[in-house]
């Protein structure tokens, strides 16, 4: 009741809006700390850094897949970069990574009129001989269509798995179609495929495959495996079309070089009171080697990066220490992830909640959690101060990002900050994922979500609980 | 005066619009010839299979760069396809075509990240030795700027002249920026630079780079040249703006073989009353090796085979013969047309108008035509007969399409039906110039205007006149 005495006293709708979440946040948080929240909120939305940090990190480094040149020059980049920002404990955590090269690909349709698609080979697949590979094309309109076929009619051909991706908000038709990349490759390869091509595992009408790694069962010969182009799976159904034998010939150069050594990038804004208690925003430093990595995920480096900044220049910093982990390898295995996780040991416990952006530079529109339940109240009260942005409200069951997977197998309590996604899988994993994809202004929505978000974490009276062995484990 | 009561008397809107023209037409058609092109214009527009031709095109042949195995199958294509339409006089006309081969082309930043940018050669440019050139690269805004600076500046420099197109409805853009691509690789040249890179000529933010043509002087030195994307030309813009010295890497293995034989490709629907007067619908059967060779311009002829096919299912044929001709080679200096022009000998003062579908698959929105001053009225009666279209009138100072240049250099009057190239520099000259930009329905409404324009054009009582010295010669 006192706050809605004071709104009406300062007559101020904007001020209002700020202290309304008090009621629902009880005693988590003091009115000056949601005031300072809708500050840095307003504060962001009005203009930020992030797109220059994204800027810089494309322009400097441009591509870095686990354990190349670029990725050597990203580690260099984040622990200048942190350092230049303010940061405090600027570190780096070796991590070990796969190192796999594309080399180049071609697929052509073998005949009078040799027509090529374009292809690219999906990361950690194998490569053809010299010559190549040709056969006749099988397709399949899905991985249980393959699965349900015999050996017989699978052997010796080049399967074709035309699955298209569905476009949403929330990027669930990616969930609903990645396994054809995962593990479309070993399904067809145990029933004696010699290649496999997919359909891009993408929205786009672009002429640009969509990568992203297989994964090989032991159980299974290892093929070739590429991603087609949407618009030439489509040249290839047309061609297939009239029931006439389709050859086509496939080359890849792909091949696995020795493991070899990256790092985890971390920086800290200590924490005022309890400073050995850790909020972590997550992203990570590595990208596929096709596009820039602006949007997968130079964007979600950028976004953590300024929100943290943003509470490390506020005159009353938050009880707790807000932690940037930049992660190795998040695209081949998350190595730099579980690395993370293997070595922080009692200090799980003092992750009081992760959050992770790697979902590109789409605005904010719902925020989802997986806490205790008793703490869904102050994650009510989180979106309550995000107001001005008008967040839908999403359930207590998000699964988080991939790099705070690990954490959460801790009990570390999950904030999600779900972005549009609308047409994030129309350049992911792409040639097209570069800064022409970002827009500015998004960028600081997002980050005014993240500051906020992690803020109120960090200066939260109680936790976020801890989760059950059956939360930990879901999904 | 007539006019006007029987459509009082019939009472249909409709009917109304289709003989208006004869207002404007005067003795050109007959009121049942202008009711023909109503019924064509709208038969056009309820389906036509210009679609399924242009699938066909790209489906079976695919790319098509003149001299290689596919503008071989092209030409096969076209002689099967004109046949099983129903066209008469089908025939091929031998073309000799230069042939160039594209080979692979690599730009990299040169340093401790060696970041690669999306290039492709320009068509007919040369090679670099194998190891590539590494030099330093000199920013030029245009090609004016170039030409202004000193041969100690430029030479031994890679040049990237960075000059954006801009996006116009009439493609006006392209003719304004399209000479840095063919001037730009003499011109730096001259200067004694080592190779230059373009920002492509597109308006494209997708990362593919627009090849075409380049045109090198006897006076300045070969050097090799390719077009950057526009996200690629923004990176490199981003290097280079510190001022520090940025040095690229350059390699290409793009290389002229021996000139070879392809052919243009002719078929007619005969006139009623006088065969031997022609209206040439022209096309183009080549396209770059990069794309699909869909837009550029599988649908150009798809659109004039069809627009000529529907004419010539009309019950009462028009009195002039309509000639639809495929040309080679227009992509690699107009030989196709060149040829089919020194052919005609004495035909030409008997081709009344010519006109080139070769802009893609947009909507025609506007008429242009370059004819006889006393034929001016005619061109307004076409467009009249078009009313549905809500086309614009456009000069009569058209210069119609390449290929039939060097007919209106004989005299031939042109009729260009502009379509809409907004998007068309989206894909033109790149990989995604596929049969996914191409719209049915709109295609539909292009087919419309070129049978309506094509039909009163062979059943016109008089000609369109000749061009005289000085308007054959314009530009």
């Amino acid at each position: 009741m006192a706050i809605v005495v004071r709104c009406a006293k300062v007559s101020t709708l904007a001020l209002c809006a700020v202290l309304a979440p008090a009621l629902a946040g009880g005693a988590d948080w003091s009115d000056q700390q949601l005031a300072t929240a809708g500050a840095l909120r307003d504060r962001a939305l009005s203009g930020t850094s992030a797109y220059e940090h994204v800027t810089s990190l494309v322009t400097e480094v441009g591509p870095r897949s686990a354990g190349s040149s670029g990725d050597a020059a990203a580690v260099r980049w984040a622990l200048n970069k942190l350092g230049s920002l303010g940061f405090s404990n600027v570190r780096s955590q070796d991590v070990l990574v796969p190192r796999w090269v594309r080399g180049h690909a071609e697929v052509t349709l073998a005949g009078p009129v040799p027509q090529p698609l374009v292809a690219a080979a999906l990361g950690g697949s194998v490569g053809t001989s010299e010559d190549g590979v040709e056969a006749q094309v099988l397709e399949v309109a899905s991985l249980d269509a393959l699965n349900a076929l015999p050996a017989a009619t699978v052997g010796g051909k080049i399967v074709f798995i035309n699955q298209r991706m569905e476009r949403t908000r929330d990027g669930a038709g990616y969930g609903a179609t990645v396994k054809i990349r995962t593990e479309g490759p070993s399904a067809a390869g145990h029933l004696g495929a010699v290649a496999v091509l997919i359909r891009s595992v993408g929205t786009s009408g672009a002429r640009h495959a969509h990568t992203g790694t297989t994964r090989y069962r032991v159980d299974a010969p290892r093929i070739p495996a590429l991603a087609l182009s949407n618009p030439d799976a489509d040249q290839l159904a047309r061609w297939l079309k009239p029931g006439k034998p389709v050859r086509l010939r496939v080359k890849s150069t792909a091949r696995e070089l020795p493991a070899t050594w990256s790092a985890n990038v971390i920086g800290e804004i200590p924490g005022s009171e309890r400073a050995n208690e850790i909020v972590l925003l997550g992203a990570h430093l590595d990208s596929w080697d096709l596009g820039q990595g602006a949007i997968d995920d130079g964007a979600g480096v950028a976004i953590v990066m300024e929100a943290a900044r943003l509470i490390g220049r506020l005159e009353r910093k938050p009880a707790r220490t807000v932690r940037v982990v930049l992660f190795a390898n998040e695209e081949f295995g998350l190595s730099g992830a579980n690395e993370y996780a293997r070595l922080i040991g009692d200090e799980a416990a003092r992750h009081v909640v992760a959050m992770e952006a790697d979902i590109g530079a789409g605005a904010v529109w719902r925020v989802q959690s997986k806490v205790a339940p008793a703490s869904v109240a102050a994650v009510d009260a989180i979106r309550e101060a995000l107001k001005p942005l008008a967040l839908e409200a999403g359930d207590n069951e998000a699964h988080g990002g991939s790099d705070i997977g690990p954490l959460r197998a801790l009990g570390v309590p999950i904030l999600d900050l779900s972005q549009d996604a609308t047409n994030y899988f129309d350049v992911h994993h792409t040639v097209d994922d570069t800064l022409a994809q970002i827009d500015g202004k998004t960028l600081n929505q997002v980050v005014a979500a993240y500051a906020v978000a992690a803020y109120l974490a960090a200066s939260k009276n109680g936790d976020f609980g801890r989760l059950s062995p059956e939360e930990k484990e879901q999904r």
